[in-house]
């Protein structure tokens, strides 16, 4: 055993060792590591069984768990900060179960074989910026169109109207036409010109009631009035959200891999 | 440095020791682990930036790359399976790079402090088994009910009708009440028989049209026959995709968490 700074490593400790360091790790609430062959058993809003393997477990100093195989990039088990742990030696194996309360959920973690077991206090003050252009966020409307509102459906983006292209548009929950122009910034009065002209385009052209709406961080005063009297909308939308979401649908996406 | 049957930990490596060891771990495919302080820039479907600070790094053998901080279950950056690894120093600095082609997306890591570096063959062929109960299957399809088809919205479920409780109680796109009996295993006739009790006493009570729904993994074709002469339907759903959708929805939720 060796203790450096604020991380002990134990290379193959005895499953007592073991024991011993989970609890001052967990006690202390740091960050713990063990790489071991394992078997796990879920119970909560479903249940799972996964064969016994090597693999890494993460108990975060929060109390989430992750059990991470060695291939893909998504944990095969893993439970949401604020887990109680109960641990001991079961015969030769180390017994591990995760608790959550609400909803109850019970992660069980057996080890027969412990490789590396790594506890830590890790200091992490750092911040995370997420940012988004106008055609993230223009993906991202198209990814989850009710980012805009409910029950609207894209029909086309950089779609081509007589004055240029609208980002998106779209038809509403009740058939009309949507047309949406998207500004990263505070949206000004050229915005609602803009859109202005696609729907007074589109209008000459159709026959129907069609809506647009401006989609934006914020909307400068002036540009709300104006934009108001041309009978158009405003929509809120922060780029950040759409980061997220576009983040988020990476993931939903790559889930189908499973 | 150590090295014991297929793990290798090298404690507080130079950056030099750290650069020979990636090179090592990721041209023999192992799974590669490094703690210490490091940044994150990505740049892809979004852009990010991570701050300094103390977390977690694993590559995979697969090319996926995961980068935890001391909280949350998720993580911070992360790549799908696949990547690219450029790495080299620069300066004092340990500069990793995963590339991924399609779509593109680049995360540069850099580290100015390693405090534990892993390098391990994992040998897992354990499989994993997912199981949902019919109270599982009906949370599912209450959470999701596009499982059952587009459109639906739940009004009710266990709703108490003439002879007993109807598992889920909805309106389709169309405006129809939708009555839905759930079964974990093959439907046989009484299945058929006990939804088609509560589309009746259901039918005589309101003056509207009412489908009814038996959802489950498979019907007995006898029992397929009986149901498309009570004009009732059929649809197929495995409760293992069920079990899928609750450990979505969990990540789903806890993503708010953020």
């Amino acid at each position: 055993m060796s203790s450096r700074g604020s991380i002990t490593i134990l290379e193959a400790p005895t499953k007592e060792k073991a024991v011993e360091a989970i609890k001052s790790a967990l006690s202390r609430r740091r960050t713990l590591m063990i790489v071991g062959n394992c078997w796990v058993n879920y119970q909560g809003r479903a249940r799972s069984i996964l064969n016994p393997g090597e693999r890494i477990l993460i108990i975060k100093e929060d109390g989430s768990v992750l059990v991470h195989r060695p291939r893909g990039y998504e944990p095969v088990n893993w439970q949401p900060p604020g887990c109680i742990f109960h641990f001991r030696l079961e015969g030769d194996l180390l017994f591990i179960k995760a608790v959550r309360r609400k909803p109850r959920e019970t992660l069980k973690i057996f080890f027969d074989k412990i490789y590396l077991l790594a506890a830590m206090s890790l200091a992490d003050k750092g911040e995370f910026f997420l940012h988004a252009s106008e055609e993230e966020m223009q993906k991202a409307i198209i990814n989850q169109p009710s980012l805009i509102e409910e029950g609207l459906r894209i029909i086309a983006y950089e779609k081509k109207v007589e004055p240029g292209f609208m980002d998106v548009y779209g038809v509403d929950r009740d058939g009309r036409l949507v047309v949406i122009e998207i500004k990263r910034r505070t949206a000004g009065k050229e915005a609602v010109f803009q859109l202005s002209k696609y729907v007074n385009s589109l209008r000459g052209e159709l026959n129907r009631r069609i809506r647009g709406i401006l989609v934006a961080p914020k909307i400068a005063r002036q540009a709300h009035k104006t934009l108001i009297t041309l009978g158009l909308e405003f929509k809120r939308l922060d780029p950040k959200k759409c980061a997220e979401v576009l983040a988020k649908r990476k993931l939903g996406s790559l889930e189908e891999y499973y």
